[in-house]
């Protein structure tokens, strides 16, 4: 499997996994988070599902397509691990979808974010809320659902809040 | 259709096509052009389809996936416009695939792109050779070829040198 397949299943993986998670987030009050706007394409599939939701994106630096920058006021800048406790102080525990596509190829780097990112983003997810992630993440009151059918096995992980 | 359906479909042409070339371009000899490396994925591909091919790699500078970049000797460095006639001068018209995947988001800058780029492709072509563009190029000896039925008309542009 070359780089191009791998990455041609892993966004047809993430799309799946939000459409998928359109219909439950819709009986949801609360905003929704794009943590990680990168060029904008997801923000942009959000913005499509759900007109009518605020959707509040995370960004070290901003580097999207010009069609794909947030309102000032729902961007956060900065370091995640900075800005999602600030956002959390702003929010409160309120969002009703989480995404989050931070990381790099960097495997190890990823596992300790990891230990950081899933309390940072629990503190920011509404009860009963959603969290679909890039990788794997361990937070006491939130259970694993299975992906849609056509999701491979552990390339992205659906949350849910009890 | 968002942004991230629009680029999904963009891949998976871009792979289809490539795929759906393979065994034509297996018939004749002659290295493969890859113009504009990005992040090393579609290099990585065609290094996946054609394993004993030499794979020549175009890029203003290079940003890749470690694992994705070329070795230096199969590296044309620099702006497109010239370095499409350097490696015309030593190669000659020789590929039997050139797949470009150049441009931006700005069409009048891409059309304008598309008066120079063909004819520089063109002196790369082996007799033979096949074209595979993100755009559409107009080559007076280049017939175009109809797409693989699962790709959308007018994604990608296929072409045969005559």
């Amino acid at each position: 499997m070359s780089r191009l397949d791998s990455f041609i299943a892993r966004m047809q993986a993430q799309r799946d996994c939000l459409n998928f998670l359109k219909p439950a987030v819709d009986r949801l009050s609360g905003p929704i988070l794009e943590v990680g706007l990168g060029n904008g394409r997801t923000y942009d599939h959000l913005r499509d599902l759900f007109p009518r939701r605020d959707i509040y994106v995370f960004e070290r630096q901003v580097a999207a397509h010009p069609e794909c920058i947030p309102p000032d006021d729902r961007l956060f800048l900065g370091d995640a691990h900075e800005a999602l406790p600030r956002a959390a102080r702003a929010l409160g525990a309120t969002a009703a979808l989480i995404h989050t596509d931070l990381g790099t190829g960097d495997h190890d780097a990823n596992m300790a974010m990891a230990a950081w990112l899933g309390p940072a983003l629990d503190a920011l997810a509404g009860p009963g809320g959603y969290i679909l992630a890039n990788q794997s993440l361990e937070v006491a009151r939130w259970r694993r659902l299975p992906e849609p059918p056509q999701v491979p096995k552990d390339r992205y992980f659906l949350y849910r809040v009890s």
